[in-house]
C-alpha cells in the first residue's frame, strides 16, 4: 500500500474527476447548492471573482462600440413561437409563469392564483423579445449598425445540475447586433468570439480552440455557431462561449426592416453572443489541483493575502503592525487597471487558516511571524505551486517584485494548461485507433479518457451521430485554422473536409 | 389668448403633470414600455445612467464592509410563507412559475407542462431565501456582523404601472445583513439610510427628508423601517429608499442562531435595505422642465455633446477636426471618480439635433461652425437654463472651465430642488387648514396640491387612516429632527409626539 501524500481535497482528481469537482467547489467558497432545484447560491468570493469578469468583459465589449440596455425577463408565449426552430431547441427547459398573484385556500394554505390570459416564459435567452425593440429602434440604414447588450439572469430548467457548469438559472450576459448586410453581421460574429477568446486565455489564462459548431450543435435558430473550446483536465471539451450569426431568421421572425440607401426596404442581418457564469466553471477545472482551485490573479478577488503568525499574546501588537504596514504599501500598488488587491486573514483557527486560502485558490500566501519581522522579510507561498513549497522573501525585495511573481503566476497558470491541451490533442486517420482512443482504460474511471482528437469528416450528420452513439463523443468544433486540409472521414471513409475536434464534452 | 413660449414638451408640468411625466420618458430616450404587461425596457441612455448610480452606490456599500453575492430568483412557496406578515404583504402581487417546460397540444399550439411538485414564487425581495443561506453561513458571534448585498432583478405584479416609478419587474440592490445585538442592526439600518441619503443628495442632486415609517407604512415583517422622502416637482413625495431594522423575525422564520461569546444560541438581528430603478424616475421628475429630462452631471451618462456644425459640404473637414480635437482634450480631463463624457454627434439632421439633447437631458450642449472656429470659440449651451440661453466662450477658457460649470450646474440643480421643497412644507396647526391645504384650488389639475406639511400626530393609526380616507394623504415619515418638539394632533386634536410630514405620495 502507498502512502498518500496529503492533499486539501479528497479524492483526487485521478481518482473521481467528478466528485473532486464538486469537493473542490465545496472547499473554495466560491458558491454552493440553494434549496431551489437547481439554482446555485454565489457567495461573495465567487461573486467578485464574477464581477472581476465582468468588468473586464464589458470594457472590451463597450471598446467595440457596443451599448448595454435592459429588456424584460418574461418573454409572453406568443414572442417565444415566433421561430420555430429556436422555440423548438428551448421548449423543454423553460420555467412558465402561470399565475400573478397567491391566495389562501381553506385546508391548503397559500395557492397560485389570477391565471394570466398568456403564460410568459422565463427567459431561456432573448433574441425574441430583443428582437421586438429592434424592430421599432430599426427605421433607417442610419439606425445600423445597432450594437446592444444585457448583463442579466436566465433560466434554462436543466434536469442534471452541476454548479457553475449546468444551472437552472445563472448569471450571463447576451449580446445583439443588427447589421445592414450579411457581411459586417458575420465580420461581428467573428469579432465578439475574438473578444471571449481574448479574455479567456489572457486573463482566465485558458487556451482555447476557436471554429464553428456543426449543424446539430448550432444555436437554435442560427445560420452559423462560432465557439471557443477550452480542454478540462479530464480531457473533456468545455465550449466557453458562443458567437451565432443569425442570417435574417430572427429579422424575419421580429420583423426587422431597414429602409436600405437606395430606399428599399430591407430584413436586417442579426447576430447574438454570449458568456456566462459557465466560466468560473471552465476557470476550476482547467487550474485546480488536488488541494483546491487555482484562481489566476488577473481575475482573483485579492492577489495576496497575509497570515499575521503569533503564538504569544505579547507578539501580536508588533505583528500586526508590521502585517498592516505591509498591507498598506501592497494596496498601493498598481495592478491590471486598478490597484493590487489585498486580505489580512488575523483569524486565530492555526493551521486551518492557511489551508482556508490554498482551497479558496488566492495566487499569494504570505506568511508574517515574529522571526520574518526580525528578518525583516516575509515567508510566501505561491498558488501555482506545491502547497509546502515557501519561501522567506526580505520583505522590501517581495513588494518590489510582487507584480512581477503574479504576471509569472498568470504565465504559468496559462503555459500548464497549454500543454496539457497539447499533450492530449492527437491527430487519428484510422477508424479503429479513434475507437480505441475514446475507451477508457479502467472502468473504475470511466470520465478519463483520451482527450482531443483531430480526424478528417465527410460532413454527413449521420457519422457524427455514429460517433456520438458509439462513443458519446462529438464535433466540439471546425477549427478555423485548420479547414483546407483534405483526406478521408475517420467514421465513414468518403473524403473529408478537413479536421475537426472531436471530443467528450460538458 | 397669450402667446406661449415653444416648450418640447407638451403637455407642460401645469397643464398636466402626469402626462407631461409619460411624454418626458418617451422624449428622453431612456426607457419605453415593452410588449410585456407593466415590465418595461430600459434603453441604452437609461441603462447608462443606471449603471452610474450602481457604481456609486456599489462604492459605498463596500467601503462599509458589505460584499455582494447572488440568491436564486425563485423562492419556493414554502419558504416565503416562514414570515406571516411578509407573505401577507406580497402575495397579492407575485408571479408564480408554475409549470417547467413547454409542451404542443394539438389545435392549441404551445401550452405549459411538467407541473412543478412545488410553485415557484418569482422574487419580490428575498429576506427568506437569503434567510436561508444566512442559517448556513452563522454558527459563531465570529461570523458576525455578515454584510451581503445583491444587484438583480426583481418583480411585483403591479396593476396599475407607470416607467421608472413602478413596474413589474424592476432593477435595484437588496442589501441584507445579520449582528449579534440589536443594538448594532440599529445602527447599520441607520447607517445605510444615510448612504442612500448621500447618493441621492450628492450625485442624483435631490434633497431628502430622513426619517421613519409609521407602522402602517412599514416594510411587511419588519420592526422599523427608516426612509428618505423627496418631493416632486407636483409636491407630492416620493420613497427614495428604505432601510430595515427587522428585529428578530426573519431570523426567527429562517432560524438563523448564533452561538454567543458566552455559549448560549441566540437569533441574530437582522437588516434589509434597497433602492432601484425607481430613483430614475424621482430625478426626472424633480429636475425636469418642460423642455425635457435634465440630468445632474454627476450621474450623466455623458456631461457633454459636441455638436458640428457645416451647412456648406466644403466646411466639414475643418469643422470635424476642430470637433474632435476638442473632444480628446476633454475626455482626457478628470471628473469625478473617472474621466469626463464627451459625444460627438454628427447627423445631418439640423434642428432637431440639439432638441434631442435638450430632451435627452444632457448638461452642456456645444455647437461648433466655422464662425465659431475663426473665433477660436464655442457656443455653449447649459442644460440647467433655457435652451435659449447659449454662450460664445473662448474655446481654451472653456476647456479650463468645463468641470467647473459642471460643479455649478449639479449645485444649481440642487439649490432649485431644495427651494422647491422648502417653499412646498409648511407647519399646520389647525385641521381645517391642513384639510384645506390638501384641497386643490384647481379640479381640472387633481394632481397640483399643497405640498408637504409638518403638523403633530397622536401616533395612532386611526387619525392615519382618516387623513388617507379623506385627503388620500399619508405620513409619509417621522423625520429624525422634529420628534422632540409637543403640541396636539391635527387630526383629533389629542396631544402629539411631534411633527410628521404629511403628504400625498407616488
Amino acid at each position: 500500500m502507498k502512502i498518500k501524500a496529503k492533499t486539501a481535497i479528497s479524492p483526487t482528481r485521478t481518482e473521481d474527476y467528478s466528485e473532486w469537482y464538486q469537493q473542490v467547489v465545496n472547499a473554495s467558497d466560491l458558491a454552493e447548492r440553494s434549496p431551489v432545484r437547481g439554482c446555485m447560491v454565489i457567495k461573495p468570493w465567487g461573486y467578485a471573482l464574477w464581477e472581476n469578469i465582468v468588468r473586464e468583459l464589458d470594457d472590451m465589449f463597450k471598446e467595440t462600440g457596443v451599448k448595454n440596455a435592459y429588456f424584460p425577463l418574461f418573454i409572453p408565449l406568443s414572442f417565444f413561437e415566433k421561430e420555430a426552430e429556436h422555440v423548438e431547441g428551448f421548449a423543454k427547459e423553460c420555467a412558465v409563469v402561470t399565475h400573478h398573484r397567491l391566495e389562501k385556500m381553506p385546508g391548503k394554505g397559500l395557492v397560485p392564483a389570477g391565471p394570466l390570459q398568456e403564460p410568459l416564459v422565463v427567459r431561456p435567452t432573448s433574441e425574441t423579445i430583443i428582437g421586438d425593440s429592434f424592430s421599432k429602434w430599426i427605421d433607417s440604414y442610419r439606425d445600423l449598425p445597432l450594437l446592444i447588450n444585457q448583463w442579466g439572469n436566465v433560466v434554462r430548467w436543466e434536469m442534471r445540475t452541476r454548479i457553475f457548469l449546468r444551472t437552472s438559472e445563472f448569471l450571463w450576459q447576451e449580446g445583439h447586433t443588427a447589421h445592414a448586410t450579411a457581411d459586417e453581421a458575420i465580420e461581428r460574429t467573428r469579432l465578439m468570439l475574438d473578444v471571449y477568446a481574448g479574455l479567456v486565455e489572457k486573463s482566465l489564462a485558458i487556451p482555447v480552440i476557436r471554429g464553428s459548431k456543426t449543424a446539430s450543435e448550432r444555436f437554435p435558430g442560427a445560420v452559423d455557431t462560432l465557439c471557443i473550446e477550452a480542454m478540462m483536465q479530464d480531457k473533456r471539451a468545455l465550449q466557453a462561449g458562443t458567437s451565432h450569426f443569425l442570417g435574417q431568421n430572427f429579422s424575419k421572425a421580429s420583423n426587422i426592416v431597414f429602409q436600405a440607401a437606395d430606399e428599399k426596404e430591407e430584413y436586417a442581418w442579426t447576430t447574438s453572443w454570449g458568456t456566462s457564469t459557465r466560466l468560473i466553471g471552465a476557470l476550476i477545472m482547467t487550474h485546480g489541483d488536488d488541494d483546491g482551485i487555482i484562481i489566476p490573479p488577473k481575475v482573483a478577488p485579492s492577489q495576496v493575502v497575509l497570515l499575521p503568525i503569533f503564538r504569544k499574546p505579547k507578539d501580536r501588537a508588533k505583528v500586526m503592525e508590521f502585517t498592516e504596514g505591509l498591507s498598506r504599501e501592497l494596496k498601493s500598488l498598481r495592478y491590471g487597471s486598478g490597484k493590487l488587491k489585498v486580505e489580512i486573514d488575523d483569524r486565530d483557527t492555526g493551521g486551518a487558516r492557511g489551508w482556508d486560502w490554498v482551497k479558496k485558490g488566492i495566487p499569494l500566501r504570505v506568511e508574517i511571524g515574529p522571526r520574518d519581522i526580525a528578518d525583516n522579510a516575509v515567508y510566501v507561498g505561491r498558488r501555482d505551486r506545491g502547497h509546502k513549497e515557501r519561501e522567506s522573501i526580505k520583505r522590501d525585495r517581495f513588494v518590489r517584485e510582487i507584480t512581477r511573481m503574479l504576471d509569472e503566476i498568470q504565465k504559468t497558470l496559462f503555459e500548464r494548461a497549454a500543454s496539457f491541451k497539447n499533450n492530449n490533442t492527437v491527430a487519428i486517420d484510422d477508424r479503429n485507433a479513434f475507437y480505441q482512443f475514446f475507451t477508457p482504460n479502467n472502468q473504475e474511471k470511466p470520465e478519463i479518457h483520451g482527450g482531443f482528437v483531430l480526424s478528417q469528416w465527410c460532413g454527413s450528420a449521420a457519422c457524427e451521430l455514429k460517433t456520438k452513439n458509439d462513443l458519446g463523443v462529438t464535433i466540439r468544433c471546425v477549427p478555423f485554422d485548420k479547414k483546407t486540409e483534405r483526406g478521408k472521414c475517420v467514421c465513414c471513409g468518403e473524403t473529408g473536409n478537413g479536421r475537426v475536434v472531436f471530443a467528450k464534452a460538458y
